[in-house]
């Protein structure tokens, strides 16, 4: 077991920019990177509001998201954010969220 | 950047209660809590056992969950728990799980 | 509620391997800590690095994982990740990565 005290960052981004994202992060941390990044499915943002007759009431309409978790030290953290919010950004609501919790332990099995 | 010192509440519950826990986030959070949700779809409980001529033997049959992450900040936890609690239990085992990971930072991108 | 500290431990494995995680855990903690597992779909690993003759590229090549979410106590930590090793470990590269977030509180709902 190599193991590493570390942040797990986590990217929530639109799918056409999930490519982008893995990619600028193999570019600012080089590409071992990758082998450490966990993608999932998910959804997120994305909410209409409507009333009927009978009252308010929620239409939720999530959309597609692809959400990618990657472990990174405290050095690498502000390099990595950089580089997924350059890739992810594109000017328009619901371009994503990073999450970042502190002090993760990784274990390689 | 928006960036904001949070606590990540993520709610497993069955898929039919998901849009319930949502809007009770929004009624008590307000609704641009839910421009900061993530859905995914997950498996939990549900285990059942048996035993063959052989052994003991495990059979898993997880059942479908929606998973929810939503960053909140410390005063809205108590609020936010409380909320998904009522809105999530049906009575019967398997309502869900909470998990809450405390320290989180959000970046908006 | 029942609520308790904890850790949560968080293993992506081959999806081959996921059955085996879970007996493994339920035999080394107890069956009751089936109830607390959450499951995923998830991809990592596997990145194929091109180039053409217009420069580098990457492809990437994720391969599908098993990503199981546990809450464990503090005591319970070292032979959860035990057993969670010797149940994924085929000795080939890409067997799978266990993330551990300290400091969780498990609420059932």
């Amino acid at each position: 077991m190599n193991e590493g005290h570390a942040r797990l960052l986590t990217v929530v981004v639109k799918p056409f920019r999930a490519s982008d994202v893995l990619t600028a992060l193999a570019i600012a941390l080089g590409d071992e990177i990758l082998n450490h990044c966990v993608v999932r499915e998910a959804k997120g943002h994305g909410r209409q509001k409507g009333h009927n007759y009978l009252g308010s009431e929620y239409s939720f309409a999530f959309l597609p998201k692809v959400e990618i978790s990657v472990p990174v030290t405290a050095e690498q953290y502000e390099v990595a954010a950089q580089a997924v919010v350059q890739a992810a950004r594109t000017g328009r609501i619901g371009d994503g969220k990073i999450f970042l919790v502190p002090s993760v332990l990784e274990v390689d099995i």
